[in-house]
């Protein structure tokens, strides 16, 4: 069934009464502060009435995740308080839904009174009860069916809804709620499998790790190995380059060109088979510069090189692209830069000193790259940032595959790099005021921080990217970034979330800066690169 | 003048251009983050709209004091950010202008334009005016004057609004703005002189102090000496003790009747004496006990008695009134254990352990006391609190002699207690949850915290107390207490504030815990009083 063991203990504490829960929160945050690791769980019913629908004025609840918020913000945010949450009859719109699956739901109490009767009498689900349920599972959330039977099964078929138990089971007297159990195991049994690609990312969902700094450190050998396995990006590269090919050297005029590509950031060689391979699939002849700075790969470089028998064709160079003398210049540059939030892993910089050698005509892949973000609650990732205690991680972004969260709005654009770029004002520095509206219909929903993500032109038509609406499927090099918040934000409904991001530059130095002012201004995040940088 | 001199250095910041400022707000932090010693000076215009004299959909600056707001949110209350206050000829509301009583307000930059002119052709000030600059004045804000002279002098009556000049001086080409300036400094020779009592505690204005811990703690003779100085605390004493007395032993009885008088917490001897002065304006006979735990202080009450001759009236008790056994039971019970906070020094605990020995139908003065909140803006107060850097500080509720704080709504009663209680389910642990509403017309106010006041009934119609809109004049043995808030909270015109506060009892200490839970909920502050408590 997928149902988890209660592992260290936990306790179900009953649904607060009204909105006004200050003197029970503060008892629970006196037990909290003193629990050793006994989970305790909120018992809050599912349930959002229409604004319309009710009496402004009454002191009925509307919105329980408003109640479930007050109480935990009284608690600070307890990493051991959690959620059951009780399912009712009747389900608030799904974008309010959608919250919850940022917040710690560790429970859901599903009621036999929820249940609808099939054509055989059995107890089922509406479809979206059903597509809730699923999310749960999904979530690891733990189901409990909670109620008196109120479905009579016909005695005769109770086999056949329950003919995978043991045949000596039938002789015990059967769980009044049996029938109710096999439907929501059905339900779990129906779900698709996950694919291998997210059996691998298990272990990392929600978990944060701190982004790459691939050109001020050099990446290990390990590091090379998992991304040069995505053999989607790299289909992705080969489309680019082929069309690239296809607009430097016209049909008929194969054997008469040679193109010059540089890989610059070449590492172990797989774009440098990308190229090859895309010259042999339009026929176009090429003469490929690997550019390398990590010495440690160029030696795997050179070993490739011999073992594919590329030497008349591809030049290793082992430099740093900024500071390299190419004896030719390039038609085309190809490059594999992309941090989770585009520019992060400084792109723009490497290529800004890759320029130099691009013919006034050649081609960029990518050709350009554009950052997003998004507000997300999510309380989980919340918690494991202020674990520390300090300053510094709140000010740091984070690469993390997203899944505990809730996203409140689309995401939104904020930097974008075109390369080549030859205007004279040119500068990396970069600010973006954003303006999120999130649905009406979701009620209030916190705001723990940013999920960010990007999208990358390759050329012309192919893209590249992790941007939720429009992502390249089966791609696993990149997760998402997370740019944390020091306090949460609340947003009510109808209030518009102004948010602002800088990209700065210093001499040795890459950085971001963050700050909300609607609906209240937060301090501004790492100013000054005090807590999180990429150094150049 | 009154002007100060600018010691560390200050740089004027040009007022912000409507109210987008997070990139200019941004700059500035970066500045701040760097600083050493310098102020920054954010000019802002004093203006305030009336909500209904302006098109809603208007981009135009309503309320100056929002625009401060984000600002220095973003600036994370930097404590080098501070004010110039550009004053305008039209001023806004008194309760809006009241705010900026508890911003770090340095400079007020009067206009030209914002004098009148009196029937001698000079300029002057509205009432209004008058009144601001007086504030300002009073809160030490340097006085600059701008702008073109708009007034006409007549010539040959320039000395006699500057006859103070020293006669060479005329000489000399006249300011300009000379007749802008006298005019101001006459405001300034008007203000009443400060009281001794004012100038004393000149010194503790805005400045944080622990609150004393007189019982787990002995008080310093210095203490004593400070507090038996208050001869109106006294003189409120003995009026209570009076009228005691008289209901005690009617008219006619003086001869037949002495009347038991208990002292409780004795100290150097001030109440024995008020006492004793109280039997002898009313011509009752009195046998005073005069209990007292701190051993240094029962030595000076020796020397007292005995310099006085007291000693076939009174008898000295050197023991905790919680444990002693009393010969004989008292009328009246007379005690100073009240802190700003009337509780807070734990006067229920020591007085529910004296009334053992108190007649069924004796008297106990104080007969019960109050305390009170109110909101305040106290940026200084916050600043101070927030350079600690950690949680301690600002779970903590100090003794301040409250100066440069806005008070944003009336007080509010908090918790009382009544002696004797002889009520069988009696206990002192306490749950207040209050409701502010801020005038309308202040607009937008932060919250910084709380400003805590008590009063007391000594006897009947004699009272005792701080609470602003009934404090006893000329008292000066109490300053406020102040209770911080880890964050502090936004209110919009019309949104209520509401406060929870508990007085917790435990068997060694006794704690407050407070939160607020609108327009946005905080943390429980305290919990389980792990920041700040008084031992039992």
């Amino acid at each position: 069934m997928g149902l988890s063991s209660i592992s260290a203990g936990a306790c179900l504490l009953p649904s607060p009464k009204r909105a006004s829960c200050a003197n029970y929160a503060r008892c629970v945050n006196q037990i909290l502060q003193g629990l050793s690791n006994m989970q305790l769980w909120l018992r809050i019913p599912l349930l959002k009435t229409d604004e319309d629908s009710v009496d402004v004025d009454s002191d009925d609840l509307r919105d329980s995740w408003e109640l479930w918020n007050s109480f935990r913000l009284i608690c600070e945010h307890h990493s051991q308080l959690s959620l059951a949450l009780d399912i009712l009859s009747t389900l608030p719109s799904v974008n309010s839904i959608g919250r919850w699956f940022g917040e710690p739901v560790r429970v859901a109490i599903v009621h036999t009174d929820s249940f609808l009767t099939n054509a055989r009498g059995y107890p089922c689900l509406s479809k979206s009860h059903q597509k809730l349920i699923t999310g749960f599972f999904n979530h690891s959330v733990q189901m409990v069916l909670s109620g008196k039977p109120l479905h009579n099964i016909p005695a005769e078929s109770t086999g056949s809804a329950a003919n995978h138990i043991d045949k000596n089971v039938n002789n015990v007297e059967r769980h009044p709620l049996r029938s109710y159990l096999d439907y929501v195991g059905y339900l779990y049994q129906r779900m698709e499998p996950l694919s291998e690609q997210e059996r691998i990312e298990l272990g990392y969902r929600d978990f944060l790790q701190a982004p790459l700094q691939p050109l001020m450190d050099n990446l290990e050998a390990q590091t090379y190995e998992t991304f040069e396995k995505d053999s989607v990006k790299y289909i992705q590269y080969q489309r680019a380059i082929c069309k690239a090919l296809l607009d430097r050297v016209p049909d008929g005029k194969e054997s008469a060109i040679t193109t010059v590509l540089m890989v610059v950031g070449a590492g172990r060689g797989p774009l440098v088979r990308a190229a090859l391979q895309a010259a042999e699939e339009t026929g176009r002849k090429l003469k490929v510069y690997a550019v390398e700075k990590n010495p440690n790969a160029v030696v795997t470089l050179h070993s490739l090189i011999k073992l594919e028998g590329w030497e008349n064709v591809v030049t290793i160079v082992s430099c740093d692209m900024r500071l390299w003398n190419a004896p030719e210049k390039a038609d085309i540059l190809v490059s594999e830069l992309l941090g989770s939030f585009g520019d992060n892993e400084l792109s723009p910089e490497c290529l800004d000193g890759a320029q130099r050698f691009l013919k006034q005509d050649g081609i960029s892949i990518p050709s350009s790259y554009t950052s997003f973000i998004q507000p997300i609650t999510a309380s989980k990732l919340y918690n494991d940032v202020k674990s520390h205690k300090d300053l510094i991680h709140f000010e740091t972004a984070y690469v993390v595959k997203l899944h505990s969260v809730a996203k409140l709005a689309p995401s939104q654009a904020v930097f974008t790099f075109n390369h080549p770029d030859y205007s004279t004002k040119k500068s990396n520095q970069r600010y973006k005021k954003l303006h999120f509206v999130i649905p009406c219909d979701t009620g209030s929903a916190i705001v723990h921080g940013f999920a960010g993500y990007f999208d990358a032109t390759l050329y012309k038509d192919v893209h590249l990217g992790i941007e939720p609406s429009m992502s390249t499927p089966n791609m696993f090099s990149w997760f998402a970034i997370f740019f944390p918040l020091r306090q949460p934000i609340c947003v009510q409904p109808g209030s518009p979330l102004e948010v602002h991001f800088w990209r700065c530059c210093g001499s040795t130095k890459v950085w971001y800066e963050w700050c909300v002012t609607s609906p209240r201004p937060s301090p501004i995040h790492n100013s000054n690169g005090r807590s999180y940088w990429v150094g150049l």
